[in-house]
């Protein structure tokens, strides 16, 4: 079978040697990833004024992020009913991938002064420590009485007489809470890296997947916002001024 | 809520606004993924001549594929006995990525002289297709009479009296026929991504997964081959020299 070394001496000569070799290919592959990492920043610091421009524009037109969210599949089924009312006071999203974009990111949501929280800012963010281990930290959301989201059960909120009745999911809240998945959080990472580098696509074209065959030319189409419009208007055309007028939750709401 | 715009001609507006900006931004994007695409191809280059001398270093250990292959616990769950005994004749692995790397890879597996197949090379590539579908194709191989493994049940295996008792697993060269997962195939990738970066690593040191607890201070232990002598030799002393004494092999071999 070839031309084999035969001593054990050779052999451990040999492996010395690739040992050596093996060497060098990681020292180039430090150097590849250093290069890659300083093109990636050097495009982060030009995208930046182009985010912050986005940002203005997108806070100009209500509910873009609720719409943007519901309109995503995969974080439409986080979102219980009364997370879809909270997330009409969310105006702006922020992703800050850390200088050393290996190392972390953190995803900041601005909200109006809501009734259901006292906080103008919930953060969270993710962490790699040096030995790879990930983490994750979030701001505390500060309740008003009486609505915190997180400790509502579907009962409670179904009983409000909503029309849908399939089953309610965990309050999207909960994320802020839920430090387990800190490595591979599902959500950080749809809003990271599906959601943040186009979120327009998601604003403009609604999940159609469960309304397949639904008839897509009926009377709500026009603006392409299919699930938003909770608070009891059938024809869509008053959203723009949904400043407050969720009257479902008679619930301790003037503390 | 804010300061919006109300009009449906203001948003939509703002809405052109923010698609002209997201132009921008992907137009960076863009750029980004090309100026990484040539660091990855500088250093691809650049780490040819390491890969070629360390190819050229690990052709003269015997055994070395098959070592590393079995202590790879991805790949070992894919061996069966006799894949194991065929890819002692395995000389030399090679990685290909392909110019524009995002667009595949091809992995050429150089086999000598042996009782199994004719082909001197059994290579599988990987491709992705302008829209970005993926495929893959493969050497035809060529079995000699009564050889080819991916038609031997665990039965024809096992009535030779083999001291494994678990289950074999189909073929690994069933992988050369199976073009189903060619986007996400995992046996590639982890060739790919995770033994051809650095295989010495699996080759020094067995997968000890399964081992726990059973002494790893024992006899055999000195070599780090822990599972590859399945030629009735327990002292794994004689290795350096099994050219052909695959004596379980009653099935034509010589025609």
């Amino acid at each position: 079978v070839g031309f084999y070394l035969r001593s054990e001496k050779e052999q451990q000569e040999a492996i010395e040697h690739i040992d050596e070799v093996q060497n060098e290919i990681d020292r180039l592959n430090e150097q590849a990833s250093e290069e890659i990492l300083k093109v990636e920043q050097k495009y982060n610091k030009l995208r930046q004024p182009f985010f912050q421009k986005r940002s203005e524009l997108i806070a100009k037109i209500p509910n873009f992020w609720v719409t943007t969210f519901v309109n995503h599949p995969q974080v439409s089924a986080l979102l219980g009913e009364e997370d879809e009312e909270a997330l009409h006071y969310l105006s702006r999203v922020e992703v800050t991938e850390f200088e050393d974009i290996k190392s972390g990111y953190r995803i900041d949501f601005y909200f109006d002064e809501n009734p259901y929280f006292e906080n103008k800012v919930l953060s969270k963010e993710f962490h790699l420590n040096e030995s790879g281990d990930p983490s994750s930290k979030s701001t505390e959301i500060k309740w008003k009485s009486g609505k915190d989201l997180t400790k509502r059960s579907s009962q409670t909120q179904n009983k409000a007489g909503r029309k849908r009745q399939h089953e309610e999911p965990e309050s999207f809240f909960t994320w802020f809470t839920d430090h387990a998945d800190a490595g591979a959080d599902e959500l950080g990472e749809v809003i990271k890296d599906d959601i943040w580098p186009n979120p327009l696509q998601y604003y403009l074209v609604p999940d159609m997947e469960d309304e397949e065959g639904e008839g897509e030319e009926d009377e709500e189409d026009e603006e392409g916002l299919e699930d938003i419009d909770e608070e009891g208007d059938e024809d869509g055309e008053e959203d723009e001024e949904d400043d407050g007028e969720d009257g479902e939750d008679d619930e301790g709401e003037d503390d």
